[in-house]
């Protein structure tokens, strides 16, 4: 591969001008670990996007920035209430338990959200000593499967989390396409509807590498600095995380590359919306379009396109976009669909 | 700080190769996770580099490496010996013990070296169930205090391990350095002494942030895959891990590199050594430079340049050169610290 | 309470033949840990039991056999089926996440019973390093809800565990209870089907306090010794666990005490199957009884008799017999409950 | 082994009285994991010993007392500092780290007792993210070598650690056989000397097999019946364990069984003080003897009483009395050290 594809938005190149900004920043020593000048110049900018109390902590990767939260949200009896197919049930090898100790209590979730009632159906048991405890709702905006929660429900389940004693975390890996489709700012999304915890995303929205782990509700935020280093998340050469991040949040980069990577959806599931024998099979509401095609016709256009099979005993593909597909690489494979399927 | 100083070898820059390289690996797209063209290039250099059964697996930062490889050694009974300064007892947080549950077994060393005795007075207790049970021997090369073992001095380590159902780990965060000083392959380090599982580090020696673990025996790789997903270091744009490797690897980056921070502290030792009221604490052996000096001296000489106070009580400073500290940065420090010292 | 109810068979008193047993093995002075004359003799009942290559090892309870279990059985990449309503997924307070590191992969079964298909509904991704590689199918042999493994279930679950590399634990806290009912011999539930590590129940058989972990695949005895004292399951006067499993091993005390329970268990059912308003929920196989009544009924009734809701939604209740409950017993509550339920 | 010897305090028997509790206590149904009439009253019997604050969690055994402890104290960042010689430290097979996930600073001590200077030696890089932060001092009472922290020694440390934010565990598994010696009630050394949480030892003192957490600072409280179900210590028939505490504390049948045990200690050294070619290596303060001794003498004596080598290099061995050591048991065993050693 490396004609752009639809497999995954971590197929993408980096945004030039956040190389631009690596390169920048390469001149001279600068302490480790954040020590540096830029560093605290990029924290500021996410106390501009999340609220003043936010504190962000730049790390590797996603996994690293949701097994971070749940370590700093819960003692060992709690656990954390997330969908089945939360990329941290699912897709971190079994890293929240393996290095957090922590449990999931798991509910089954039509397109990847939870609700108010799914939440509320795992707080249970409370005070019963054989059993964790609940202390986390962990919820995906948008979601794995694209889906995005609208203020009000985030709301409604942070506000159900609250009453109970529970803390609500955001795995945002893709934060940036959920502001961008709500046409809302960052901070609408999570500080003000009662996040307090986020995973926020880089990596899949143009950056080389680096995620943040921003603590919006400051209770969680003692002893991070000492859980960072011990996930193996402290960098040592950390302006180059922080100048990745200053160019994202530069001149709305996070939300040009956002956009387009969601234009770019839409356009393609308006073109396969009329073409008959692919159906789609989730609501398209960010940067992905899932469908169910032949099996046949897949196999086809996988020796064109890159992309992933989602569940191949229901024959669901999906198609991701990214901050550089073009209208000409949706165009080509809208072409190649049609011609898959006959 | 933005002028070179002497704090670390992760103060320094991105080598600019490293930088042309990742941007040259910045064209179209490319799967995530390694499953792109770069990686199992760079995985074949390294099997140049350290023999045809090496396998690397390319992580974020060094304490990572350390973590994984004992995670890939050790059965939750199992221990490992190193020494009181090492920087997986020291410097990792508690990493080693908080996530992958490891309990060390620390000797004091002189200058950061274990040697064949000291290993031996740890390896006791075999098969008494109240007991963790020795399984690695961990060793810096070079050391944490930049001293050298000798290829026999790693070899009778490895033999007594080996004789005692042990493997050994060495943590080569500056492994280039120490082949430098030695004037030989990295293999004649490691692989050919009898090493079964390396931390080979990239950060300090020019990357903008990469390492490797590469196992040479390869009855630790099982499973090692999902052990660095788990650990949270599996990139996903993998391409940019490898591309930075890739240059390193190639024309012997690693080694020009590696020569200058050692001649650097060399050169600078010749100088301190004829300065009265500064004693050289520890053999100066790769490219750092440890003293004692007079506090004040200590004090005045932070003003114009970065370093770190090692041991306040004894008064001793550690000075460290990396790839990029030039002539010009050697002399007019020595000048400093004469003029400082009075 | 103080009378005999029925909420559970750890609340019941300890057999005579046990507490003798335990006065019997009070006399002089014997080496701590296992290393007396008691363990070695009692570990032979097992190997009588349950096959010659069986290794028992005594443990303090049965949350503790089953986290060993898989602590012995799984590296940390490794994982769990299960059922959801399995004990080590919800009356164990997270010790497999939180001291093995391992994930749970529950299914819905009914009536607690794993199947075939369900094991293979989970056994997925294999190979892939995002998720958790499938290792132990754990049973419940009798089930927390009293149903039983037919030994061609077993079977077919062991077999279809075995095809894939897997291994096959049994939570047998009530194994005694299911032999019973089925008239067969412990090992013929156990090794003859192809169960690999057996959690062996006593506590809730008569016992003051003691289980035991049979292993029965050799492979994974190894180093099983150290994970039991460092899982703090180690007793230091050993002797008098020893005896009390000597005790429930001779003159076949444990099949007397299960058949005794089951009788009970099914005496009840008997009664109440002719009681209008009561409704007896699971398939009565062993020592308990579920029903669904009035919540009235259930109030009136723990006036008197100690039992558990289990589903208040559903108003459903356990009813549970121990070795010591008797005819009267019986009688008296079914003439409550007559009278409760009007 | 059967007629008594010096291996070891838990070698012993139960005292009679404890037995006799047990079997009190064996009539009619009692709930599980505490919900019974024993269990509060013993706790009362607690909060009379060391305090009202105090709240006492039975477990199984010691090292588990010990684990709670650090568990119930520590972040995952946090740290204890111990001696060297620390049951924690070597006897628990890694248990703090591998279930606690803590890392132990252990200190070179005199006779197994910490010091305000060892434990201010340990205290060190607070706030630097890169090291672990020190949050528990855990002394041994009576310390491991059977010497004694002075109610000054103790108070001394505890101050140290709480102007310094940190916490005193103590482990008191042998705590009876150090009050026995001062003469002191058991809150004096522990209560009113700034203990904040306790192991307190049963199983050495003539239990059958029972042991407490003693929290007395409230602050470790939170949450802690959690973690001892989490940490596989919630005994089902808790009846049985309270009932053992409830003998111990009765008539000061603790207090009877450590004073025995302690003056037969005192009575074997005032023998062996006399005896040439047999060295007391370490103060005689409880209820051991410690020796350099022949090899040859002490192969001889192990034909006829059980003790242990304590250090095969220097030729220590440990002589352990327990509450049912008799005058005619040391008078022989005096007598057959002369001998031995000619």
């Amino acid at each position: 591969m490396s004609a752009r594809g639809f497999a995954s938005d971590n197929s993408a190149t980096i945004h030039p001008d956040v190389l631009a900004a690596i390169a920048r920043a390469n001149v001279g020593h600068a302490f480790g670990y954040g020590h540096d000048d830029y560093t605290p110049r990029v924290e500021a900018m996410f106390r501009e996007h999340f609220g003043e109390q936010a504190k962000a902590f730049f790390v590797f990767n996603g996994s690293a920035a949701n097994v971070l939260s749940l370590r700093a949200a819960c003692r060992p009896w709690q656990a954390v209430i997330c969908t089945e197919t939360a990329h941290m049930n699912v897709d971190e090898c079994g890293a929240p338990e393996a290095l957090g100790g922590v449990k999931l209590l798991q509910v089954p979730a039509e397109h990847g959200k939870l609700t108010h009632e799914l939440v509320q159906s795992r707080i249970t048991r409370i005070g019963d000593e054989h059993a964790v405890q609940p202390r986390v709702v962990s919820l995906t905006q948008c979601t794995e499967l694209g889906t995005i929660y609208s203020l009000r429900e985030t709301r409604k389940i942070a506000d159900l989390a609250h009453a109970n004693g529970m803390v609500v975390h955001m795995d945002g890996a893709r934060l940036g396409n959920a502001a961008a489709a709500l046409d809302l700012p960052l901070r609408a999304l999570s500080t003000d509807v009662g996040v307090d915890i986020l995973s926020f995303g880089g990596t899949k929205n143009g950056l080389l590498g680096a995620e943040a782990v921003v603590i919006l509700n400051p209770e969680l935020a003692h002893g991070f600095d000492f859980l960072r280093k011990q996930t193996l998340q402290l960098a040592s050469k950390m302006r180059f995380l922080a100048a990745q991040f200053e160019a994202l949040l530069t001149d709305d980069l996070w939300l040009r590359c956002a956009r387009q990577a969601n234009a770019m959806a839409l356009r393609l599931a308006d073109h396969v919306r009329r073409v008959k024998r692919v159906e789609i099979t989730r609501p398209v509401e960010t940067n992905v379009v899932f469908v169910r095609i032949d099996p046949k016709a897949t196999a086809a256009l996988q020796q064109q396109f890159a992309f992933y099979v989602w569940d191949e005993h229901a024959g669901e593909v999906r198609w991701m976009c990214s901050w550089d597909t073009t209208v000409e690489d949706v165009e080509a494979f809208a072409d190649a669909v049609r011609e898959a399927v006959g």
